[in-house]
């Protein structure tokens, strides 16, 4: 395997200058080329009516991981084109984690896909939303 | 036009009983049959590495006016299934509009479109980011 | 409003130009600046097994159209970066039509959405699809 | 793992009754739990303009596959909600395979995600288009 375009400290970096990530306490769990996990503490303040995690949160997280798994392919001057989300269950837990991996590069575009999944104190493990995004590399 | 199934008030209670949205200080701006209207101030937290609106701020706010929007057509009890959302320009200014439509109703879901419109301080107007929705109405 | 970047004609010659869209029978029914609409007459060969229009048709004239739509403000010369399309409905009925709307126009790519919508023999409509691309232009 | 819950004989005889896929020529390469494989050959009357495959060919197979590869989870009761494709390149080739998995299902809906190589004469493979969709089950 190829090194990544960027390695865990200038990923965390990388996170750490952008304060709405701040914010929500996002933190990078691993890169590796063509992939980015992204990980966020479940906190009151992240939460909708009845609970569960905001649907806006998981779509922010997608959007985030999306770019860095692009990232690890293709460096960090890279903005995301758009993104598709599905949510599939409503999401409770300790913890949410963003598991994105960027499948295929042009000169132009990475396509990433990810998994968010929620993670419950003792450890369970439910995938709450999927999705996809293309990532356009500036030039 | 038929009356909204939720009015300005409700909308602004349900919209306040959303941790995440108060956090970001979304506010309901309007709402009628088919139509809501969400905006949030743009704070340096909620931006990303180079200054502009962070994109997951874009898809969060796309997120929650997509439902609202279904939901005056069909009572809050709806839960947005997915949803997708294109970046067209940096988003900068003072205040991020989100304008959706709920322009399709089943018995089972509504599509919902917005477009983010960023409004910069001498009131100049620049679509950011348009999203397209399904939001399923709970039974 | 100001004229299409390409009128009717052109738009009907290129529409021939391409064999799938002859293989289904596709026909322009107008174009303005920023607005194409596509028809489709629902043939036996255009169903799937339970006697309703196939959802590949509809994707495939959602993407027809969004790129249509694109070049009346652009010009020929774009192509499809990516749709999403939501089914509502069962499609039946005598005739598709694509109404496509490019909304949002920037120098590299275009906005386009696009709703798909059954008209049945006597004329009733009903909307089947929504739909939502963007657009690169090519330089 | 499990067997599928449609094999490679009901999945082929699924595909032979829905008119639109014999028409492109549709044929079902592989199908298992989780997992089918679609494929069509290039023929001139699925090109566009420029002599590359229809962008509205890639999302009809997409589409078919998504569902196909839902299929071999929950059963053939099933329709695609919608799907979200990215083209990536343009298509040309011998053969073009729509390679969809499953990968997660509730009671309610099927998320699945493909890929659509095309295989050049000589066996070289691109990977041309990367797709998203939910798939409802019906009850």
């Amino acid at each position: 395997m190829s090194a990544p375009a960027i390695d865990l400290d200038t990923a965390r970096r990388g996170l750490a200058s952008q304060p709405f990530a701040v914010l929500l306490g996002t933190r990078v769990a691993a890169v590796e080329a063509g992939r980015a996990v992204l990980e966020v503490d479940v906190r009151p303040d992240l939460l909708q009516q009845n609970g569960f995690v905001h649907g806006g949160v998981l779509a922010y997280l997608a959007d985030n991981a999306l770019t860095f798994a692009a990232g690890t392919l293709v460096g960090p001057d890279v903005l995301t084109a758009g993104l598709t989300i599905s949510y599939l269950r409503p999401a409770a837990g300790a913890v949410l984690r963003a598991d994105a991996v960027a499948e295929h590069a042009t000169a132009r575009q990475v396509l990433s896909r990810c998994d968010i999944v929620a993670v419950a104190e003792d450890g369970t493990e439910r995938v709450v939303a999927a999705a996809q995004g293309t990532v356009a590399v500036r030039r």
